[in-house]
């Protein structure tokens, strides 16, 4: 998939991946730089590390140092560079009947974001979009909620999500926004070949322009003792139920 | 709901919840006892906080130091007493037909168990059931992913989960675990009036001897590109599908 150029990154920009299923997944992925990497012996061992990347090796309490308080590191963690952007025309021209696409909208907490790129790898996902200046940037908090999945679900970052709906509805999806306040079902609102689930931020909702450039608007079927489910949680039922309707 | 005799609490012990939707929760929780809040100006107009609590003011860069660091507190911080037990044998008693019962094995991650009480009560499950020694306790990390649902989903916790799935199936629940490894896929496996929903640890999975007090395992519709979904993803997914299917 082609992607736009990028500069080299800076040394204090590189994100710090860790865990296991991170950084052995940033270590699968051809596309992705990987600068070094701060490892026990033991865990070392467990990898398959390319001869090109340096290995500082380290006890498991040294580790601790180069990652964010309480990360749990698992004894691995790897400088990498941001991978390079995807255009959204270039994921479009991928699309296949059955495989939904994710749009997220002001979705910024990097834990979510990542358990939904985990989601939507496990649910076969074409890939997900976001606004550029409302997600949130590669990060390792994010890779290790992705569990390995942010190498291989593509990302598209776009500028204006208005005009990103309008291309997606050209490449013959039906946008279905998630909010509490429709009277729909999800499972009414599906049944076309090509889905594209859009989801908002928690509290807030989706955006009025989002919700005005979606198809059909659908709720969770949830009870009224709670407004609303964990964003991810409702990004893994909504591509669940994707799935079931396109089976 | 009867619960079991708990000594009073030493002030070191008590837990502190944060955020709006936790700290509202609990106010409306009769069973809930707040000791103290601590609260901007601000924040306290928006809460009915009763008489008898006593509220000490604070900037809200103070409240800061009440909590862990970066814990998102919304201008309000309630320090509670944790709630007391409920058996297991009171939570079967109100069973209903449709409503799906949780069943926990060895999920200690706080935010998770949070989201999973979240999901449950916007489901309306009837209660979440977990291993006493290996399951979190209440804390304000919990208690801010579940976003109020601590208060309302019946939680018991039990000594011995093999016994404890003995007594769900006695009560008439058809026990469905789980795991990749079956062929079944959750759908095919629901379809009975009372469901417990069995989920183990990312990773680990459930215990044998948990699989084993299964009356059926099943995988969700997963693809090979992932080997499994966040714990609290799948539980949600898990709580739709049971839904749909008694629908």
């Amino acid at each position: 998939m082609r992607r736009k150029a990028r500069q080299a990154s800076k040394p204090e920009n590189r994100p710090r991946f860790w865990g296991r299923h991170a950084v052995s997944a940033v270590l699968a992925n051809p596309e992705r730089v990987v600068h070094r990497i701060w490892a026990t012996r033991d865990s070392a061992a467990e990898f398959d590390i390319p001869k090109q990347v340096p290995v500082i090796f380290a006890e498991a309490a040294d580790l601790a140092r180069h990652v964010p308080r309480d990360a749990p590191h698992q004894g691995i963690v790897a400088e990498v560079d941001r991978l390079e952007d995807i255009m959204l025309a270039e994921l479009l021209d991928q699309a296949e009947d059955g495989r939904p696409l994710l749009v997220l909208d002001q979705v910024t907490d990097p834990h979510n974001v990542g358990a939904i790129l985990r989601s939507a790898a496990a649910f076969d996902a074409l890939g997900i979009v976001t606004q550029d200046r409302h997600s949130p940037p590669e990060s390792g908090a994010l890779a290790k909620a992705a569990s390995g999945a942010l190498e291989i679900v593509p990302w598209a970052r776009v500028v204006n999500l208005a005009r990103a709906l309008d291309e997606i509805a050209e490449a013959g999806f039906w946008r279905v926004g998630l909010t509490g306040e429709s009277e729909t079902t999800l499972a009414d609102a599906l049944g076309t070949p090509r889905i594209a689930l859009v989801l908002g931020a928690e509290g807030e909702g989706m955006r009025q322009n989002t919700e005005a450039h979606c198809d059909a608007l659908a709720r969770l079927p949830i009870g009224e003792r709670m407004e609303s489910l964990n964003v991810s949680n409702a990004a893994a039922v909504a591509l669940y139920a994707a799935r079931v309707a396109s089976a």
